[in-house]
This record gives C-alpha cells, structure tokens and sequence, in this order.
C-alpha cells in the first residue's frame, strides 16, 4: 500500500483565523484511493519550518500533498522552501511565465510572475484545466491553499494515486475496554496485518466501544472479524461485515 | 507569548474513521488565552513516531499537547512513548492505582490498571473532577482521545495557561494578490512585530483577499492597520478594526 504525507501550511489554520479544509478533504481522499496516510502537519508559513518538513515527509513516505503558501505575497514561502528542502535553486519555469504573462496581459504586477516560479526539476502535471497545471517535484504535490482551489486541483491528479481499497469491519460493543483487551491481543497477533482499533464512545447508548478491523486483503479481515465476534458473544450489540 | 504544539495521536484520525475534533478545539482555546499554536501533527499510534514528535515538541514548545491513545487496549501506548522520549520507565503511580480499584471494584480487569501508568515523576493536576486528574509529564500535557473527555479536561486546566490576548484587524480587499504584494512587504518591514497574512478567496462576491494583522500590541496593530488602509485607499471594500 503506497503511503503519503501531508503538510498544511498557514498560519491562519494554526491561529483558528480558518478552520482546517483541505487536510480534512486529503484524509477522505487518499482513504478511497487505497493510499495510507501515516502523518499529517499543519505547520506555520516559515521557510525553516516548511523546508524540514518537507524533506522528512519525502525521504519517509512515497506521496507528499503540501497545502498552501504558494502565491505572490511576502507569506508565500512554500516553492523556495521545498527548493531548500532539495537543494535546487528556484527558477522562472517559461512554460508558466508564458500562462502568467498571458492571463494578466497589460494588468501584470511584477509580483505576479511569482506564480511562474517551481523548483528546478519540478514537473507540471495537466488535468482538465488546460489552463494552469498542478506543480509537483520529486515525490512532492505542491497545491495551493485556497480549499475551492485545493480541491478541483486535486481531483484532477488524483487516478495517479489510486491502489488497492480497504476493508473495514466493525463491532459495536457493549463492554468496558478493560474487558476487550485480552481479546483484542489475540486477534491482533493472531492476524498481523489487520489493524485493529479500538474506541471507546461516551456519547452512545447503544455500545460503549467501536472495535474495527481493516486490511487490503479481504479474506484476512473477514477471518479476524469472525474470530473476534466470536470471542466476545453477546457483547457485540451490532456488528458490520467487511466492506470498502 | 507562550508557543505551543499539539500532538493528535490516532490512525482512526488518518484514515478517515474519526474526523478530528480535538486540534479544531483546541486552536480555538489556545487562541483565546494568547498562547501561540506554532505546530499540530497528527501521528499514528506508533511508539517510535509519538516518542520522537513529542520529544521534537517538547525541546521546542513550551507546552505540548496530546491527544490520544491512552488507555487499556494494545493501541493505546502513548505513555510509554513519552516516557521513553525522556528517557524513564513507566510506573503505575500510587494514587491513580488506588483510583482504579475502587472505580472498578469487583469488576476490575488487570487491563484496566494501565489507566494508572504514567512515566516516572508525572504529575496529576486537579480540576473540578475530584476523581480523575490530568497527567501531565514535564512540559507535556496528555489527554484522552474520546472528544467528550478531551474538552472536558482540557477547560478544567486551562487557566494555568492564559496570557494575554492576541489582536487582529482585518481588511478586505477587491484587488489582485499581485497588486497587494509591494503595499504588504512595505508593513511587514516597517512593523515587524505584527503578522500580516494574505488571503485569497475564491468563493466571495464582495472582495478577493482578506488580509489580517495581528499582534499583542494593541499600538502595534493598529499603526500597521492605519497604514495598510491608508496605503491601499479604495481597494478596501470592508475593515475590521482591532479587537480580540
């Protein structure tokens, strides 16, 4: 299963000036996708700070999605940062210069053809908007932060990604954790690769915890699912077989 | 200012099962008592990556907090993470023990007794809930994943982190980013203290950008603000002085 990385940079999700979006989309989005999602920073508009992260998500994980700080404005750090992160120096990409030159025409502000600038080496992806493509360099998807823009972009890219769904199952139980443990101990070395979680809900009536179970491999999931609902009985008030 | 970053622990947050609840929380509270959210990851339920992200957060901040996998159940393994981010065992603390075993009485499970560990030379701060404290472990505050509780303990200790409010104004603008850029790096130079961000906005009728200014100092904002407005006349089609 191939694995990503997230990055939301801005200031303005960190201060609560904006609720997070996009982080939120990616989470549903690379779930369908079949691509696991092993961490997810929302980090502050610093060079520094974008750089580091960015170059620790890359070595580790095969996808990276930043989030935000590419635009024309002195908070727009994000190209010159993974540039850093990469050790490449940022360039005016002329296919971009000439899409910017071109939409703004004789209204062009010099702070503009910022928006022309990747890291050298970096790719443009096209889609659908034959307009303006999606940048990415090496394993990292830079988009923009603006959730009405983050969202139609990455639509655009996103059957690059696609692999294998996953299964989930889940009991609902009606038992104290402390209960479960024993039994969740079993199954979880019994089949090493189901995850299986467990969450107590204080909220519900109906069950006190939410066990799920999820795998790529369906007949792996649907095994542990079976020995699971089988070892704690009539503590199950209900139960969801494996599904995508 | 006080800086902090939070750590959300959880696969069910990654993959999709739960939408995160307690990050968007706590942004909104550590905002209103003037503490500086600088950083919030959300991370698996893996010993190696809590302990090494709370150590980074924890050499960083001056207060972290987590959320997330603690409890009874084999995912549950945050406590050792951090005690191992600092280097000493886990203990099953005296007082929570006791606690335990008079919540569960007869019905007590040894699994229960984890909810008594906590790395050695933790301390239980006290709120209004006379039976279960906070654990807290240097500069680490660690609470439970379940949304409820999180909120729950975090307002009954929240007080020990008020400082003073943050301010911010607000213009919005009917103008390209481009066209902003030179008036902006002209404020941000000439008041560094105040951070000055740049929205675009895609979906609104009335404006294009929003921009903020926000700083403790009351003077402060309101000098960058008067300046900004000033410098960018009729651009400004709406303007929110500085308030908290």
């Amino acid at each position: 299963m191939a694995t990503a990385g997230v990055v939301i940079i801005g200031d303005e999700i960190l201060s609560g000036k904006f609720a997070d979006q996009n982080g939120a989309f990616l989470i549903a989005e690379l779930r369908a996708l079949g691509v696991e999602l092993r961490r997810l920073d929302v980090i502050p508009d610093d060079r520094a700070e974008i750089s580091a992260t960015v170059k620790a998500h890359a070595a580790r994980f095969d996808h990276v999605f930043t989030s935000g700080g590419v635009g024309p404005t002195h908070d727009d750090v994000t190209i010159e940062a993974i540039a850093a992160a990469f050790d490449v120096p940022v360039i005016r990409h002329p296919e971009l210069e000439r899409r910017v030159r071109a939409y703004w025409g004789a209204k062009l502000e010099p702070a503009n053809l910022r928006l022309a600038e990747v890291p050298r080496g970096a790719e443009l992806w096209w889609g659908k908007d034959t307009t303006w493509p999606v940048v990415s360099f090496a394993n990292v998807v830079i988009l923009p932060g603006v959730p009405e823009l983050f969202r139609r972009k990455f639509v655009e890219i996103r059957e690059r990604f696609r692999g294998e769904p996953v299964y989930v199952a889940r009991l609902y139980v009606d038992a104290d954790e402390g209960r479960l443990a024993p039994e969740l101990d079993r199954v979880v070395a019994a089949f090493p690769a189901v995850k299986v979680g467990s969450y107590p809900r204080v909220a519900e009536r109906e069950f006190r915890v939410l066990l799920t179970l999820e795998c790529q491999a369906l007949a792996a999931v649907q095994e542990a699912y079976d020995a699971l609902a089988s070892a704690l009985g009539e503590l199950v008030v209900r139960r969801e077989p494996p599904q995508t």
